[in-house]
C-alpha cells in the first residue's frame, strides 16, 4: 500500500507548499486513479475563455496510490457514466452561481456526465455538448429512458473575456474530453483563461495530497478554477499580502470594487465514501478557500464538487447493489485535513502559475510573478 | 379591500372545484396583481413541445385582487427583472431534474428574470434566450456588472415529443414573453404540449384562491407543468379513480413503468412576505401534489418556486431599502391553505383541459376527459 | 422470502384501510424485524401525558416480515445502540418544534439511542433519562469518549395536560424502555395521552406495510405521535368530513384557532438504505400527512425521521466498515409508496383508537368515534 | 454617525490584531447595542464548567455603535424576548453536536429567548431554566399558548469537567441572565470554564468589528465558545505554530487523539438585516474559524448562530408588521469580512485569556500564555 517513492513536498510553480501532508506524483487532480482532465483553450483578441474536462472513472482504487502504470493517456474509452454512475456530492458556500447539476446531485447522490467547467454564459453550449454525447453513447437517453444530468459548473470571466461573444461552441466540449489526459495544465488555460482573483490572473489549478487513514493510503486531488478575491485579501500560506498588492496594483477602481468573482472546487479521492461523506468532504474547501483571504464575498459563487472513484453506482438495477467498504466517519480527519490543504495548494498553483492575459478592451490581468515576485519577503 | 363581485367557485373544464375557497376572477395564475402569462406550442409530428414563460412584473399589489382595469394584454414594457428584482424562493421537493437557477434563488431570495417552462433537454436554448434578453436590456451584463441569473424548469416530455430533435430555439422564448397576458391557455400548450400525466395527457394547468388574513385580501395562483403520476394512482378530489384509470388504459407496459415524470409548481402572490416565508409557501406545493395521488415519485422532478409581485429589490442599492410592511408567519396558514388548494386544482386543471395528443413513433396519450368521463361515478 | 400467510387488508379500530399494499401481522411498527415500542401512561386530572419509545434494534433482515419467532417480548438486552448505531435521517417539513438529535443524525446518518417522545416541556427530563442510560451502558460517555446524542421528539399536549407540572421524570424513560415490546398500544397512550389531533382525541399510532422490490419482501412500519389538524381539515381516505366534524363541535373558538398542533412521524424498515435514502423515505411522511386534510400548519411542527433496522454502524473502527447490499434507488417507489400509506394509516389509527379524554380545567377532547360514528355516510 | 473617538486597533490579553477593521470599545459583543453577557463559573475539584447567557435586547441601533451611555448594566427587565423576536438565524458548518432551538430558528427567523451555553450534558437543566423563566414572565406558555423555543447550545468540556456530575441546575442560568452586562469576562469563565483548544485551555472569548456600509456605521460583535482544535493545527495571525505546540505539550495522547472538541460562535449585528441575510453572516463564521488552523473536524460541532438587535417581531400581530430598511446584499461585504476577522479574533481571545485550569482526575489544561509566551517569534 506505501507509494514506491516519498511523494514530494514542495509546490509547483515556484509556490510555497501547504501544510504537511504528501502531494501526489503529478501534484494534480490526476493523482487520483481514474481521474483525468483536458482543455480547450480559446485566447484571440476579445476572446479569452474556454472548457476543462474532470473526467472522473472508475478505478481500482483499493487505498493505492497513482502508480507509473496507470498513466494511460486518455480516459477509458469503454466506459459510460451515465450506466456506471460516480458517487458525488456539492457543498455550496455561497451560491452567487449559474451552475447545473447539482440539485439532481444532491438527490441522488451521483454524477452521471464529466465535470465541464466554463464561463457563465457558455454553460449552456457545454450542457448541449453533454446532452450530445449522452445521446450517442445511449440512443434512449430523453426518449424511452431519463434524461441525463448535465454537470456544468462556472464562473464569470468577463473582465477580460467578452462573454458576450458566445465564443465556446458544443464542439469544444467534445474536445476538451478528447484532450483529457494525466496531466494537467495549469493557469491561464482552458475555462481558466479568462479568470482573474485578487485582481491578479487567475485560472486552474490543481493540488494532491497522500493520507492513511483506515488501514489504507489514499489520495486526495483538488481541481479549481479560481476567479475570486480582492487584492487587499490575498494571502499566501498565513502571509497577509493583499495591502503590498493592493498598492503595487494601483487600481482604485479595482480596490473598491465589490467581489464579483466566484470559484469552483472539485475534490476527488480514491476513498470509498458514500454521498454523505462526500458532502462533508465538499464543505471543507471552504477552508482552503478562507485561508487564502477570501470571506466567502456576497458576489462570490463559492461551490463545491466532491466525488469518489472508488466504485460507482449501475444505471439499472434489479437487485441489490453493495457498495465496496466505506471508509468510517471517525477515520474521515486525514481526508478533511488533505481536502483542505489541496484546496489552498491548488488556489495557490492557479495564481503562481497563471501567466498575464491582454483580453477585451485593453483589459489585463497580471501574474502573481510579475506583480508579486518577492512576496516571500513581504 | 372586497372584490366587487364574489369570486367563483366552481372549476374549470368540467373538473371539479377543490377546497372552500373562493377563486379568482380568471381560475389562473394571472389573477394575481402583476402575472402574465406565454406560451409558445410546438406540435408538428414527433415535435410535440413549447415553451411557457410565467412574468411576473411588480404590482401595486397591497391586498387587492386583480380588477379588470388590470387587464392589460402585455406584461408593462418598461419594466426590467434584473434591475427590479422578484422576491421569490424555491421548495426542492424531489431533485431528480434538471431546472436550472434555483441556487441562487436560494442564496439571495430574488427572481432577476421571468420564469420560463420547457422540455428537459430545450433547457440551454431558453437560457440563452433569457441572456440575450437580459444583454439587450442591459448591455453591461457579463461585462462590467454581474451575469444574469437564467430561470428555466422543465420537465421531460420525452414519451410524446421526440426530445434529440432539440426543437425550441432561442427565438421560442423571446416568442412566448411576447405573447404573454392576463390570459392562460391550459392543458397541451406551451411547454405542456407533449407532457403526460397519470398515464394520461398532462400539461399547463393553473388555478387560483382568494384569502383574507392580515387586515387584507390577497390572491395565490399557481401555475403547473405537470408530467408526473402513474395510472393507478389518480385521485380526484379524494376520489381514488387509479385502478379504474390503470384497467381502462390497458396498457401493462404502463401499468409497470416506473415514475418517470416530474412536475413544476409556481406560486404567485400579492402578499408581501420575504424569501423565508415564500420558502414556506413553496412547500405547500407538495400538499396539493399528495392529494393527487403523487408520492414524490423515485424518478419525478417535483420542483416548487414561490414569488411575489408584491415589490421588488433594486439591483443597485447604495443605501439601505426598506421592504413593506409583511404578513406575519402566524397569519400565514389562510396562504398555506391557497397554496395547497390552487396546486391540487391547478393539476386537476391540466388533466381536464388537454386534449388528446399524437406524438412521436404512434405515441399517444390520451385525455382524461377520453378516457375517464365518468370519473364522478366511480 | 414470502410471508407464510396472507397479510391483512383491513385495519384496525374500525378504520378504514389505506391503499392497496398488504399490511404486516401487528397493523404496526414494530411489524419491522427488529423494532419495539413502549409506553408509560400518566393520567391523573390535570396531568394527562406520558412517554413513548421506540427502539429500533438490530434485525437479521435482509428481506423477510416479521414472524412469529421474533416475537420477543423485549427488546435484546444485549444490544447498546450507542455502540451499534442504526442509520437514521429526519426530514422537516415545518420547523416549528422543539425536537431534539435531529442536527446531529443529518451531520452522521446514524440514530445511537432509542428514539423517545414526549410533550414539549418534558424533552429534557427524557434527555436526561437518556443521557444516565448511556452511561450506565457506557461509564466513559462525555468522560474518555464523545458524548450521546439523545433522540427526543414531542408534541404540545398543552390542552389536556398541565404541561408546567413537568410531570415526566427522567425515571419515566427507563420505565418506558422496559415496557417496550412488539405489541403497540395505540390511542391515548404513551405521549400521545393528551394530544389533540382536528379537535379530536389525537395520540399514537401506527401501521405497516409490507412490499416487494429488489427481489426481496420488505416492511415499512410507521409510529406517529398524532396532534395536529383544525376541524375543518379533517379527510378520511379521500372523504372531507371536516365541514361535518366542525358544525358537530360547535366550538367557535376552536374552529377560529390556529393550527397549534404538530406530528412527529417515525418511519421504519428492514430494507437495507444509507442515510441519504433513508432521507428520502422520511420526505415521503408528507404525503400522507397531506391527505388526512394537513397544509403543514404555521404552528405545526411536523417532523419525520426514519431508520433502518437491517445493519448497524459500529462506534469504534479501526478500518473500513461494509454496509449491507442496497435497495437502489430506482426501486425505491414501493418503499416511497408504503411510506405514504403507512403513515396516512397511522393517524387514523391514532384518530380511530383514540378514546375521549378529560384533562386540566375541565378540557375534553372526544374521541372520533363519539363524534363522528356515520363519518363513512357523510 | 461616526463613532466619537477613534476605536481602538489592538487586541486584549496580549493577543495579535487580526485584519484592519477597527473594534469597538470593548473588544466584545457587547459592543453592540442592547447585547449584555452573563456569567455563572462552577469551578471545584471536579467540577469545572458553568453557563454562558448572551442576551440580545433590542436597540435603537440604525447605525450607531455602542456609546457610554448605553452602559446599563444590565439589560431592559421591560423587554420580553418572547413577545418581542429578535431576527436570527443559524449556520451548521459541522453538525458533531447536541445544541437546541436550531430547527425553529431555522424555520421561523426569530429568536424567542436569549442563548445559553453551557457544557454538554447540562444543556437539559438550562433548557428548564429557560421555561421557567419563560412561564414567569408569560404564564400561558405551553398552556393556552404556544410554548418557547429554548435556545441553549454546547460543547464537551468533560476532559476537565466531570459533566456526570450534572452540576450545573436550572438556578444557574437565572443567575448568568442577572449578571448580565455590558462587561465580558472572558477565558476560563461560565461555560467556558472546562474547554480546551489545540490542547490548551480554550473558553470564552469574544470581539468586534466596526464597519461603514449603505451609508451607515454598524458593529459586528462574536462571542466564541471555543473548545476545538488540535495542537498540531494551531494557527496563530497566519503562523503555523501548531507543530511547535505539540512538540512543546508532549503528550502523545493528545496528539495522536481525533478532535473532539466542538465550537459555538454567536454573532451579533446592529445592522438592520433579515433572517436569509443573517444565514449568511452566520456561515463566515467558518472562514474565522478556518484560519486558526480547524478543518472542521469529524468530532467537532461547528455551530454558528447570528442575531440582529435592530428591530424585533412581535409574537402577536393582527396586521402586517413592518421591518426596518435593510442593508441591501450587495453591500453585506464589509459585514461578512467584520464576521471573519471578530470570529478569528474571539478565539484568539479564548485562548490568550484563559488560565491553566486543573480538572477531574488530574487532568490539566495549561494556558497558551504559559506554553507558548514566545509564539510570535516561533
Amino acid at each position: 500500500m506505501t507509494p514506491p517513492s516519498p511523494p514530494p513536498r514542495d509546490a509547483l510553480f515556484g509556490a510555497p507548499y501547504v501544510g504537511h501532508l504528501p502531494a501526489g506524483p503529478r501534484h494534480a487532480i490526476t493523482d487520483v486513479p481514474g481521474v483525468y482532465v483536458g482543455h480547450v483553450t480559446l485566447a484571440q483578441g476579445p476572446v479569452q475563455t474556454g472548457v476543462t474536462v474532470v473526467c472522473p472513472t472508475p478505478a481500482d482504487a483499493g487505498g493505492t496510490t497513482a502508480s507509473a502504470s496507470a498513466d494511460a493517456a486518455a480516459p477509458d474509452a469503454g466506459w459510460d457514466p451515465f450506466r456506471a454512475k460516480i458517487p458525488a456530492a456539492t457543498a455550496v458556500i455561497n451560491g452567487f452561481g449559474k451552475s447545473v447539476g447539482l440539485m439532481q446531485i444532491d438527490e441522488l447522490g451521483v454524477l452521471e456526465a464529466p465535470v465541464a467547467l466554463t464561463n457563465t454564459f457558455s454553460v449552456s453550449h457545454v450542457v448541449l455538448g453533454q446532452l450530445r454525447a449522452a445521446v450517442v453513447a445511449n440512443p434512449e437517453v430523453g426518449r424511452d429512458g431519463p434524461s441525463l444530468n448535465p454537470t456544468v459548473l462556472e464562473c464569470n470571466d468577463g473582465y477580460l473575456n467578452d462573454m458576450q461573444a458566445f465564443a465556446v461552441s458544443e464542439a469544444h466540449y467534445a474536445q476538451a474530453l478528447a484532450n483529457a489526459s494525466r496531466d494537467v495544465a495549469q493557469g491561464a488555460v482552458g475555462a481558466g483563461r479568462g479568470m482573474s482573483s485578487f485582481g491578479l490572473k487567475g485560472g486552474i489549478g490543481s493540488a494532491s495530497r497522500v493520507v492513511e487513514t483506515a488501514g489504507a493510503t489514499f489520495t486526495v486531488g483538488v481541481l479549481v478554477l479560481s476567479n475570486f478575491g480582492r487584492p487587499s485579501q490575498l494571502t499566501i500560506t498565513g502571509r497577509h499580502v493583499g495591502p503590498v498588492l493592493d498598492a503595487r496594483l494601483a487600481e482604485p477602481a479595482l480596490s473598491a470594487a465589490p467581489e464579483r468573482g466566484s470559484i469552483i472546487m472539485l475534490v476527488a479521492t480514491d476513498a470509498p465514501l458514500d454521498a454523505r461523506q462526500l458532502r462533508r468532504v465538499a464543505t471543507r474547501t471552504g477552508v482552503g478557500l478562507a485561508r487564502t483571504g477570501s470571506v466567502y464575498g456576497h458576489g462570490s459563487g463559492d461551490v463545491a464538487l466532491a466525488f469518489t472513484t472508488s466504485y460507482t453506482v449501475p444505471h439499472d438495477a434489479t437487485g441489490r447493489i453493495a457498495p465496496p467498504a466505506l471508509v468510517p466517519d471517525p477515520l474521515l480527519d486525514p481526508i478533511f485535513q488533505a481536502t483542505a490543504d489541496a484546496t489552498e495548494q491548488a488556489i495557490l498553483h492557479a495564481l503562481f502559475a497563471a501567466e498575464s492575459v491582454l483580453g477585451r478592451d485593453a483589459h489585463v490581468r497580471r501574474a502573481l510573478a510579475d506583480v508579486l515576485p518577492d512576496w516571500a519577503s513581504l
